[in-house]
């Protein structure tokens, strides 16, 4: 249990979790039981996830970078095509991954233990930063296509880009309104939270089909001359290629765990049967569980008994 | 009553649903009351949801159809770009609207009561027959490039599109192999299901995105010469970008049915839970609810508790 213990991160609830677990593993030390071996597997293939998505978002943001940088010229803020190179960086890192971590926040197992309100507000100013940076990457599409003297909105990925920043404006605000000011009743939180959680899902979803096509759509553009054609796939196109499948499986990624994980914050009505249990280990001694552990190990649980 | 009665279709599990209604209400006429307002209004609901989804699938359907004979000279199968307009009507037609019917089925009241053993077939065969059609697409666009001595699997779009017809054909072996055939236990199924119910909307989710994408694509190829050009916005262009966004509505209108609303058959443990209830009506009259009907209206009643 030690293990789980330093695998939880220090910070904000996660201090109150190891505290809340140090005071019960003072009465009781844990020892291997059949039990315990499985919440072990769970918060470790947990953190395991939480890794690999860690590291498919910065992939996705860095082979974004690398691709403006090595076949485009790399970035400028002053209208030229050095300007428009900021609209895929800008966009695949507030509108795909830091959307994806914001949204993430509640699977956390550090939120299910104490207080919501730090963590809605955590939840609220993450998706304020990736709506910044969304309507940074809009100016500079915008700017770019002013200079240029490109209309503006014309292409499929465009219809669709925008309708998804408007959604998820509509998204922010509905839920800064019902969700973390205190007028909203619990009646109406919990008619309106599914409909939240759905459309959150959804503005992921339309954001990585609007990077899919809008990378398809540049790839056409910047390869149409000589034998550097798209259809030749020279290295660029293999590489941009690339990186938009890479959106796609860390989108997928974070949708399964948004919505098909049992990685979610039990509500108030199941927060007592998810309070920590004693279990009896192998020895017949009683075996401690963090709430968080607990969830996170749950199905895996009730698959054995 | 009457009315959610005769709403219901006459096929299936509906002449079931029927005939438990109907030995129920001779025993007890039901009669108007708030429970029974909700009811009507949740399975009015329902059905009103079925009507737009039909309308929008067939939309979506007959706008590709349109906007390949209207602006791409109609359909043939001999290798030209007439066959290859084969390729974006099938895949819609496969891919998005009958796909999306097939893993819709579990959605219909009906097909709560009864075996379940029609209804999976059902499924089955109906995605079955969504992927012929979409195998079809395939067979058409790419006879189409081998003819043009066109490059296959380039652009992003192909990449996209080509994986999720290869995740659609692992999910239904899977699919098949595990909940068709009888050998598989119910701990496997039970462990399999929250995956193949998230690949499920995972696969049409990525079938959205490869549509979009191929669209944008095929506007930027035929909209490039002279004052037709894709950023002037032609009729063709307006045309095929709301084609699109039809696509984009009723998918996640579909997905909505799918994972958010409450119209799911009930698991088997929860089968007794809504079991046929009687309720008192305004008159203190028992009224009889068909288990479908209150699973539709379970929501609406639980808010008014």
């Amino acid at each position: 249990m030690d293990t789980i213990l330093h695998a939880l991160p220090s910070a904000g609830g996660g201090c109150k979790a190891r505290k809340l677990f140090r005071s019960r593993s003072q009465q009781a030390e844990p020892t291997f039981s059949p039990k315990g071996c499985l919440v072990r597997m769970a918060v470790g293939w947990f953190y395991l996830s939480v890794l690999a998505l860690c590291s498919l978002g910065s992939m996705c943001i860095l082979f974004t970078i690398y691709w403006m940088r090595y076949w485009h010229g790399g970035f400028a803020w002053d209208g030229s095509m050095l300007m428009f190179n900021w609209h895929p960086v800008l966009m695949v890192t507030g509108m795909v991954v830091l959307y994806s971590a914001a949204s993430l926040v509640y699977r956390l197992p550090q939120s299910w233990v104490g207080p919501r309100l730090p963590w809605k507000s955590g939840h609220a100013a993450m998706h304020l930063l990736a709506f910044l940076l969304t309507v940074l990457g809009l100016h500079a599409v915008f700017e770019f296509h002013n200079h240029a003297k490109i209309p503006h909105l014309y292409s499929l990925h465009s219809w669709l880009g925008i309708t998804t920043v408007f959604l998820f404006a509509c998204q922010w605000f509905l839920g800064f309104s019902v969700f973390l000011l205190p007028w909203a009743s619990m009646w109406l939180r919990s008619l309106l939270k599914p409909i939240h959680v759905f459309f959150g899902a959804s503005i992921l979803s339309l954001a990585i089909a609007s990077v899919v096509s809008g990378i398809n759509e540049k790839l056409f553009f910047s390869l149409k001359n000589g034998t550097k054609t798209y259809s030749n796939l020279p290295s660029e196109a293999v590489f941009a290629n690339c990186a938009g499948m890479l959106v796609v499986v860390f989108g997928l990624l974070v949708l399964y765990i948004l919505l098909a994980s049992s990685w979610k914050r039990p509500e108030p009505g199941m927060q007592a049967e998810r309070e920590p249990t004693r279990t009896r280990g192998r020895a017949g001694t009683p075996e401690v569980m963090l709430e968080g552990e607990r969830g996170l190990a749950e199905p895996l649980l009730q698959k054995r008994s």
